[in-house]
């Protein structure tokens, strides 16, 4: 480890993905990337929440399918998402013969669990791991605003929480030429922000913190990448994150938010863009992947950004603590 | 990695370890073995989260002092807690500078930040890690049960959730004897039970499961250990343990439950005994980290047990997953 990063030596394959994604994000413009999509983001369930557990079941259900592997083969499960105590992870794996790790950090989470995943693997541990995560837009919103039966409207900066779930299989001896080389772990950082509907803002100081070291840590700059994709800034967040990176001598020009790519922000209605620990779940496990599998993107670099809040703590007058994680992914032939 | 189990060719050592306990731990009979007591479990906060986020960054900085190290020179912090999105150790880490994954297994969070954390050192990705846990009789009744406020009765299997932090330093080049030989990494076992008011009850069945397959996997008995320690079965759930092993040929003639011991559990009247993240936290970095260090146990069989539930999954009427990791910690001359 140097610093913040872990590097790699032998690069992790990432063999396979899986996603399933709501309504809404199959009407956005990456439809055509998810391997499954939702009419009714309630799933027959009684309960949102135990919707958001059949979609995190169905995507680990799906990954082993795409795998031709049996819960059995995995040697250990990384997941988590953003209901209270992760039961949408907690739930899912009863059904999942598999060891588990639950991990939190926010929409960060997914980041987190590729590297904890990888380390697993390089470290000789494992040789297969599952990286997991969903969200939901009807729980999120009920359990950190307010709850959708309210009415609430909605503020410009707001996000719309992707509902989603996303799945990588990570896997010693794939043949996958895609290979994580690289992660730096965040640190927690907060500026004071105290809006739960300014999340771009609270997350982009987190972003950058973290991106200044991975480059530092690395000895490579911004234009070692094809594309660095932040989590979930938003349309906000990202001019933010740009324009702060750019008072440092860092010009982004290559940097996408998933955030933007998830949805047609003006004409789905979503103020500054997508959110949630999916959101990068999603538009990684699809479009991304996708990308580096036809070649057309070669280095990416991928930075999932999370809000560390609570509704208590909102509610207690906290600010907001955030973190950012980067995975370095890229194409080994 | 053999089936659930990871065997450390090169132990892990368990370089210095922190506590501090809350008023009714300190009139317990392991009283001697914290580092640090509190006269007041608000610690002159606002409310009892805040307190709790208090715990988290006195129970670090206390470890850091104790080890004469910066936060600089930690590699990483594996922290959780019981809180809703873990802003126990979210809020505790913006104080601290020292990147963070935060992880959630419930009471079993404890296991899982030592199993991680020795997957770091081992697998040459860190030199140095913490592993942290809080938890709070407070915050713990209002979020899974009812606000104190309310004073509702307790019910004969309901246990007292442990107010405290504790805190493991484990450091790669440490001259500690004391080292983490071995984690089973549990999976998550659900056998239909309601009461949130008998977690010892819910999660006996796991840590059964998880002992079983650590003596399978490792090709022990129960004899190689001087003590089992589980985390926080209680009296009722250690009864259940011991008598559903016995069934299955283990007689746990070395059993012991933090959950039993923290307390004077008819005198102090709680019940069914200890419970919380910190059940094992304070037992294991206060007590049995004493005594390993004095030489009068010298291989230990650490379990924490978890109940992955939340207020919302026990208002949808779901009953109640639960997890149990083990962790071998042994005096290596």
């Amino acid at each position: 480890m140097k610093n913040q990063t872990v590097l790699f030596r032998s690069p992790v394959p990432v063999a396979e993905t899986a996603t399933i994604a709501g309504p809404k994000e199959k009407e956005g413009p990456l439809h055509a990337y998810f391997h499954y999509t939702l009419e009714d983001d309630l799933l027959k369930q009684d309960s949102h929440e135990h919707a958001e557990i059949r979609l995190h079941v169905g995507v680990l259900k799906q990954l082993l399918n795409r795998a031709k592997l049996s819960p059995q083969e995995i040697d250990c499960a990384f997941a988590g998402d953003l209901l209270d105590e992760i039961i949408g992870s907690n739930f899912a794996m009863r059904e999942l013969d598999i060891p588990f790790f639950g991990i939190y950090n926010a929409c960060a989470t997914f980041g987190e669990s590729l590297i904890l995943g990888s380390c697993m693997i390089e470290g000789g541990f494992a040789e297969r791991v599952t990286c997991s995560v969903t969200s939901h837009f009807a729980t999120a919103e009920r359990q950190y605003r307010y709850p959708l039966e309210l009415g609430c409207q909605r503020t410009p900066l707001s996000q719309w929480t992707v509902t989603g779930a996303g799945a990588t299989l990570l896997d010693k001896n794939a043949t996958s030429k895609i290979k994580i080389t690289s992660g730096t772990i965040g640190k927690v950082v907060d500026y004071g922000i105290k809006d739960a509907n300014d999340m771009g803002c609270v997350m982009a100081p987190a972003a950058l913190s973290t991106l200044r070291t991975h480059l530092q840590d690395t000895g490579r700059t911004v234009d070692y990448y094809d594309k660095i994709f932040t989590g979930d800034l938003g349309y906000s967040g990202s001019l933010l994150l740009q324009k702060k990176a750019s008072e440092t001598g860092i010009i982004l020009h290559n940097h996408e938010d998933c955030g933007n790519l998830i949805y047609n922000r003006i004409a789905q209605n979503v103020e500054s863009g997508g959110s949630g620990a999916c959101c990068c779940g999603l538009v990684f496990n699809g479009y991304i992947y996708d990308q580096l599998q036809k070649g057309r993107l070669k280095k990416v670099l991928l930075m999932p950004t999370g809000a560390l809040l609570s509704k208590t703590s909102s509610l207690q007058g906290e600010s907001i603590p955030a973190i950012c994680h980067a995975v370095s992914v890229e194409v080994i032939e």
